[in-house]
């Protein structure tokens, strides 16, 4: 998982590196500042943190310096909720680092820096995180109720999904408006959905559910109670360019400097490997939720699932497609 | 222990507002930001450290208040070494502050933030933890050689552990020179000893060497090796506030705004509780050195130890007295 969200860390360095050089705004930040403040939303405890933020710092540091401006002390901030493992993060900073660093916990959706001090936020595979799974999802007396469920597998679960990822980037832009200087980048990738594409043809969406069908399997075998399955609701969306640039036009203090989207490399992983790899990232959250009783054989039915859903090797399926934006935050005329 | 601290901060609490009214200059501060950074320094998990910077914010918004000057956001940073629960500490952050947090871990001894973004420095019950062991007392060819002992009892040893001192407070107020603004302010509160005090008639220094003569006699039951005892050595400090004011001309950064030094309030507790404590707040250490077999021979020894020294509940050992000193950094034409 994180050696794929590394590969769209790979290709969002070369188009950093090409905005950071032709469109930053050097000069005017270091007329007002001595000091270049990065943050990292949703940084986690893995080494992608540290690559894309050495990346934007090279960036900088060799645009002041062909420029001829003085040079900047970098102060890093890397953020993520409180449960996040800050201890393994801090750990693995290396001494070596041309930056000071601190931690921040708490939840991105609300503000974490003072008005106007950060030069460039940074978030990869965060965003799509939602704050919480929608209130409709889990009302039995909604058209939304995603009875039997994990995910969204209809339009009317997937709407109430999409308002909850308007509301949560809506917060996120309105927080980040106060915190990042004028003429501050912030640069987003995240998985998404291609403009057009059918948003349940995807290959995350489609493992999703057939987790899902195989918590119902166990439910109905009498091994735990369907409820819990319906009040299990994995809080994500997957979003397109459109349903983000909407968001972004309506908050009103960014300008899209770039914006692509790419398809992930298509991986040759077998099913076996790749339902491996599902375990292996939610088999905590699930015995949370369900207990550690079903365990094996919720993950021996998923398995055999995957295997006869000819989604591996290869399939039509897509996979979540790498979005990359990157912002520029406008002088709005608006006091925040 | 951490209630001990709390007494100590409560009466630096007057002070600190004290002369926050009376000497911050607020005006230069708001001219060139709008954010006021605090750092604690050795913050540890505990709610000492949230008492400290709540003190120091009521006493900033009450002056700019009645000032008329513009409001400021608080930036808070919580230092302490990387091994510091952090996990904790976050946790522990009520979500109703008035001020944005963040965890820097990293020692203290060198630079931890840009330059000149500090305002205001805070730091107790920290900075009598030396660096390290000073070389020379685990040095069998040196005359500072601490054998059998785990602190200083006598003048060369002492000698070589003040030196550390001087050495790890010089590196401090160097890095904190660099950090702090111009007209900032740092205060620091320590454990010390009175001018003109025995330093070997210290309530604190005579404990550690009960408890090193209990090891030396487990050593000499054959128990441990006499050589384990020679390399265990606390790296603690109690300085003076003639010393303490010799590294601060030295640096020639500060200026020494303000300088109290006050007994710890006796206290009543039985030799027998007062072991106690010292076996919790020890034993982690001395197991780590040590192992675990001779814990709790040695903490009898020691107990027994406790009540024939008749130190308590009362005698005319003294108590580490509490330092407080506030700088505030001064503009000394050095490029730095």
């Amino acid at each position: 998982n994180l050696l794929l969200q590394r590969g769209g860390l790979d290709s969002a360095k070369t188009l950093l590196q090409e905005e950071i050089t032709k469109k930053l705004d050097l000069k005017q930040i270091c007329s007002t500042s001595h000091v270049f403040n990065i943050a990292d939303l949703g940084c986690s405890i893995g080494s992608n943190t540290f690559f894309a933020v050495q990346n934007i710092i090279e960036a900088v540091v060799s645009k002041y310096k062909s420029q001829g401006l003085p040079s900047l002390e970098f102060h890093v901030f890397f953020n993520d909720h409180i449960e996040n493992d800050f201890h393994t993060l801090f750990k693995s900073l290396t001494p070596y680092r041309n930056y000071f660093a601190a931690g921040v916990p708490g939840n991105f959706y609300s503000r974490l820096f003072p008005k106007a001090t950060m030069h460039f936020v940074h978030s990869s595979y965060a965003l799509h995180w939602l704050s919480m799974v929608p209130n409709e999802v889990q009302d039995k007396n909604s058209p939304s109720w995603n009875k039997g469920r994990i995910f969204y597998e209809s339009k009317e679960v997937k709407n109430v999904y999409a308002a909850q990822f308007d509301i949560d980037i809506g917060s996120f832009l309105d927080a980040r408006a106060m915190e990042i200087v004028c003429g501050g980048f912030m640069a987003i990738i995240l998985p998404s959905i291609r403009a057009g594409a059918d948003p349940f043809k995807c290959r995350a969406t489609a493992v999703l559910h057939l987790l899902g069908s195989s918590l119902l399997d166990i439910a109905n075998m009498g091994l735990l109670d369907e409820a819990e399955v319906d009040s299990f609701n994995r809080p994500m969306y997957f979003t397109s360019p459109a349903e983000l640039e909407a968001v972004i036009r309506r908050n009103g203090c960014f300008e899209v400097e770039r914006l692509e989207q790419w398809a992930h490399p298509t991986s040759q992983v077998s099913a076996e490997q790749f339902a491996l790899t599902v375990r292996s990232t939610k088999e905590g959250i699930i015995r949370g939720h369900f207990g550690s009783e079903i365990i094996d054989d919720l993950f021996n039915l998923f398995t055999k699932k995957v295997i006869d859903s000819g989604l591996f090797p290869d399939s039509g399926y897509l996979l979540p497609s790498e979005l990359f934006v990157l912002l520029k935050r406008i002088d709005d005329n608006i006091e925040r």
